[in-house]
């Protein structure tokens, strides 16, 4: 499934895209269980399937698998819904697939290339740091160029999000604790990340994570290593690398997070950036008013955002 | 008040401590109401007055007054309650008094004399990194040493807890934002911490942030500069200084963050820690199971914890 958050008619709500529809997941579920004569049909469909992603995450593989079965339902229904089940895409906005983790977990350092061209030696652990979720935009969103600072960089970054609570967790079953993946430009303002010996204060800044267009759920892309990572800013290629290069692979770092802490459903990990960000370039070059960033990763999809400056009056 | 979470019949609540006493401040709101007729006393009660603590600092000034007449209520009613409005201490377990917060920041090296036993310079930024809320603990818990190093240390650290929105606020504004203060030792896996060029590792490990022993809300400290810190092991004095001695004050902090991000509710931040941590000192000393790690900050109070060692086998 490809799945999304999305506004409707003011309310948030979850569902799953194909094609040009999306299928709102809660209301899918409702609609089955009470064709089925569930009479707490709308109770049931809100504790297994509920319209949040972190909260449906947090359901695990009885809630996917019930909302995969929603899913068949409403492709193999004939009748008129009671509620609006289906959606066009073009009638509501797509937010963020996890609009509120606990977690975002980023790695730097992690393809083999961006380490070089940082002028740095390939490291033993992986370097982790945060961001908040105070950062979290949809793929629809502009990016806001908040007037702080002139050093706005891009990254690339292969995400996933954890689907089942991870302690201690080894290798081999690591990716049975995945729910799925997803694009985010770790959108970094270079200048205040260096300013201090640690990054968060250049990482963290308002809407510095645009995040989509949806997660691609683990059943579909059952090894996330080989997955080509391409940006490009106004068309430009600027990063183009293969999650095969990666340093620390999603295994290891489900194994090496774990072993340190306890990781939740809806909780994010960017696995870090591949070579040819803004700041290492020959001459340094930055985001500007309008650049538009396009990332594209094979199998998950294509994450695309304005940049828009943000007026110091704002 | 002195606010804090607490654990009672299986559901985790909010309440303000009276000398031996705890009062429920969701049931002391939802009783008052009724006391003055109000049929939809107990969803007014929700709406304003919840029993999460997060939750309940959204409410802002409107929700901290409601909660302050509902313990007048209390205090000086004399008939039966019809709820479990009154609690004695002693009956239930108090957790930290933030359970869930969106973020929590830590501001390293801001004691002037921290600083300089690390051999470092005044910063001219604040340097500020990430745990994330998995860390928390309550001041009755104690705190799990997990194998994964031998250098667990102590950090005695003053916080303050947002209680509004706070976007691009100025520093003569700044406590206007500050729901309260509280204690938190930043306990750190130090050799975890420093073994890659970002510390969020060897700070963020589970069970890594005992918080309490209450939040002291901001009209019972109008001036957060001041107030001694020390922090002892096993009675033996380890860091002892003032918050007075802070390079960036919680006004500063509070500018600072919310010129680069939007501060919620519930949002802990940690100031610093004084010199005196294992780590620097001559020879280093660690933590080690069964020690007992008290901070007491002027006009906040105590928070103790024990170290346990956890097993392998956990």
């Amino acid at each position: 499934m490809k799945l999304v958050s999305f506004r409707y008619d003011g309310n948030t709500r979850i569902g799953s895209v194909i094609d040009d529809t999306i299928i709102d997941l809660n209301l899918a579920c409702r609609s089955m269980l009470e064709a089925e004569g569930q009479i707490r049909a709308q109770q049931i469909a809100e504790a297994y399937v509920p319209a949040n992603m972190v909260e449906f995450l947090q359901g695990g593989e009885q809630s996917m698998n019930l909302a995969k079965h929603a899913i068949e339902f409403v492709k193999q229904n004939t009748e008129p819904f009671q509620y609006k089940v289906v959606h066009q895409v073009s009638d509501v906005k797509i937010d963020a697939p996890v609009l509120n983790p606990a977690k975002m977990i980023c790695v730097g350092h992690n393809y083999r290339e961006h380490i070089l061209e940082m002028k740095r030696e390939l490291p033993p652990y992986p370097v982790v740091f945060a961001k908040f979720s105070n950062t979290i935009l949809g793929p629809q969103d502009d990016v806001p160029h908040f007037p702080v600072s002139e050093q706005l960089d891009y990254e690339a970054e292969f995400a996933f999000v954890i689907g089942k609570r991870a302690r201690n967790v080894s290798q081999e079953n690591a990716l049975e604790y995945v729910a799925g993946y997803t694009i985010v430009n770790d959108v970094t303002y270079r200048d205040i990340q260096r300013r201090t010996i640690q990054w968060l204060q250049g990482k963290t800044v308002e809407g510095s994570a645009p995040m989509g267009p949806w997660l691609v759920t683990a059943d579909e892309i059952s090894d996330p290593s080989g997955l080509e990572v391409v940006l490009t800013v106004n068309g430009e290629e600027r990063q183009h690398s293969n999650t095969r290069n990666l340093v620390f692979t999603v295994q290891y770092l489900v194994e090496f997070l774990s072993n340190l802490m306890t990781l939740e459903p809806g909780d994010v990990i960017l696995t870090g950036t591949p070579g040819g960000v803004g700041v290492a370039r020959d001459p340094q070059v930055f985001l500007k008013d309008g650049d538009v960033v396009r990332i594209e990763i094979d199998r998950i999809g294509v994450l695309e955002n304005r940049i828009k400056k943000v007026d110091l009056g704002e």
